[in-house]
């Protein structure tokens, strides 16, 4: 059950006692994570970004764990400015990088990327998202920032909303919180709806997730709400995309049929999903959900490269 | 009149004592900008760098101040690589990247961006520049770079030249010169003279400025010439550009006529409004203001993190 | 013979006994380049890189072996972002950047760009590239490379093939072989061999090379096998490309008639000249030469800045 040099491709990776363990690791990396503790646990260590595709967010959040850990970072840069461009193949990119670092994040438009990384790299590697594959560390990030707030994961009623067929978060996140016992809405227009295979793979671990096109009727009962952005970059269609953007919006009005302790979460960057009038009722999680991304990867880079904090 | 944790829009933020202290401090940063010395003062910090668009100078300077002090730093990246393009709002942007980071430097096309990002941020902001607006960081290392050599502000005759409406630099320490008691005058083709309303702040603080086409005119009584490059990015019209261009050139032909100890600045980067040939003339001290970028950034991150230094 | 504050612009800087001193100090580097021993030799220091064309392997390796010694690096970025193209010149540029730094690193698609910089710059410069010109690090590792694994060059078969032409690391690493006493081949289609003024500095230092189209004769006799991928963009004319690319391709096949303690190896990026099935044999030693890139690096850093390790 020890980390040291493991890849983290997938949240299937991890056994349940490993997510148990991340997530207590990642309470204590907290007052580091917000500057108020300082720590050298990684100093000497480097981290290589590789992002493919842009993600401000998730490499600004390794960064900052990274650094907040006393380490160092070095970045792949702008694909089209670098090797990759001349040819090289990802396979050699990868043994390329490994030999300047201590630890690999990727992050990749196709899926199965960050495994064949993995394959060819002797350094630890962590998948920061591979196209509508995995992309375990936003999952990590979500159940704890869920745990914190709800302390159990039981009976927990859970709405997740928007396009859950391309949304490549709610997929890992659905399967690991029914298999911690919580209760799952899928809300998506038809088209959009959660795959087969992930309905298939919640039931398994013991849910009944119920399916619905209709927002408003599951608001009363539902102890977080998980929005996400219908992403146009997913479509392969325009046509389909325009369809359904823009079909379900959370704002204030939405909210007054809901529990006062209903939590409202999103991964961010969001566009026009939550209406921004909902940032200042107590609801609003979603800034603080993104900070949790720093001491969750902190809490991750450190079991894996056996940081001593 | 405490620093630590304010932000830094306008130059108009700081009292006259606080102007003073930030020069003062900034004196003392001298051997460790020059890494002549090594400072630990802000081990554990980190500046996220926001650059909507490009000014390598700015951000190198940043960069060294607070790697000078120990600090680290993450950068969000080129907006169209970034969560900016996926159409998040400048106020998400900020509250991303707040959490991330202990102090946010930002650089905004837009007027106003900088004061917007600091109401959205809890960490202190420091605007390197947002459009025709504010840049008070070039305010203050030119108000350090006069004083390093003049010792006093007091009846020193400064010119400025070339661009003075849309050159954001000037507006602000015109302002600031007079205040402190400094003549001016403000040369330039009359379709890029000084705004009205920044003549008349300059009168407000007791200046009596001289406006003119002419710069030979203006030569032989000049203690400080302060040029700036003709930035046909700032021109709506680019007929307005090409009638300009070009029409004042800083060269030792005319520098003969000046004072001995006449220093001539200018904010970088230059095009053709100084000729290379005045480089290696003791009058040339626009590398030096350059330099002065990093002991007065060190200063206010200083102060503003309340680093002990 | 010191080195502190040299610029390193080409490998004929460099006496005989001062590349022996790399080379040793290399060795001494290797644990600390691995993460294995750290450091902090260069603790305070910031070394500025600045690439004006893409090299990604280059500038990790410069940043790794950096912060394998406690350094800082602060990058100039894309030239497309940044003051040059407000149309700064190169000395200009240089006058900046070393203000905010103690080194300066700089790869450039013009010739002589490196010597020009080193010549604006009071800090050290060191060369990463400058067009056809020279690349001295590389040399230096591709040197330590075979030093290490056949500890002594003398009477050593060195094949070279592909781009000898265009091929900037071929000149000088042939120049330094042949005075260190190896033999030297090169193979290369006509219109691609070594130019003449390298053949003649060979011959110079005591050599006496080989010249030929043919790969497969020269393959029993060598104990090197130098591959360099022949590069489109060094092609003036893209019809003079296509006649040249995938004439040589190293394989298992090939090397079936090679000694059993011949090496190959690639500066990198490859793309077809060196068959992946060639990896796992135990000629392969490019991605050990890649590495090697980081305590040559360490070793230069630290000699030209002085650092005590």
């Amino acid at each position: 059950m020890t980390f040291q040099g493991m890849d983290i491709v997938s949240i299937r990776d991890l056994s349940r006692e490993q997510i148990e363990q991340v997530l207590e690791r990642s309470e204590r990396m907290i007052p580091y994570a917000r500057g108020e503790k300082s720590s050298k646990a990684l100093d000497g260590k480097i981290l290589a970004t590789l992002f493919f595709e842009p993600s401000t967010r998730t490499r600004m959040s390794f960064e900052s764990a990274m650094m907040r850990l006393g380490g160092r970072i070095t970045d792949l840069g702008v694909p089209s400015m670098s090797s990759i461009s001349k040819g090289e193949s990802l396979a050699d990119t990868i043994r390329m990088v490994e030999v300047y670092s201590d630890i690999i994040v990727i992050r990749h438009p196709r899926e199965g990327a960050a495994r064949l990384a993995a394959r060819f790299s002797s350094k630890p590697v962590i998948n920061a998202g591979d196209g509508a594959g995995q992309h375990p560390t936003q999952t990590l990030l979500d159940l704890f920032t869920i745990r914190r707030i709800k302390k159990d994961f039981s009976k927990l009623n859970v709405v997740m909303v928007g396009d859950l067929k391309y949304g490549r978060t709610v997929h890992s996140l659905a399967e690991a919180l029914s298999s911690f016992g919580a209760d799952l809405t899928f809300v998506a227009p038809t088209a959009l709806q959660m795959p087969k295979e992930t309905v298939k793979q919640v039931e398994k671990a013991g849910g009944k997730p119920k399916l619905t096109n209709h927002l408003e009727e599951t608001i009363a009962d539902a102890d977080v709400l998980y929005v996400t952005r219908i992403q146009k970059e997913r479509f392969p269609d325009l046509a389909e995309y325009q369809k359904v953007a823009g079909m379900y919006r959370v704002d204030k009005k939405l909210l007054r049929e809901a529990k006062s302790d209903l939590i409202v979460m999103h991964p961010l960057p969001r566009v026009d999903e939550i209406d921004p009038e909902v940032d200042d009722t107590p609801h609003a999680k979603y800034f603080e959900q993104a900070f949790n991304g720093v001491p969750v990867r902190m809490a991750l880079l450190n079991l894996v490269l056996g940081g001593e904090l």
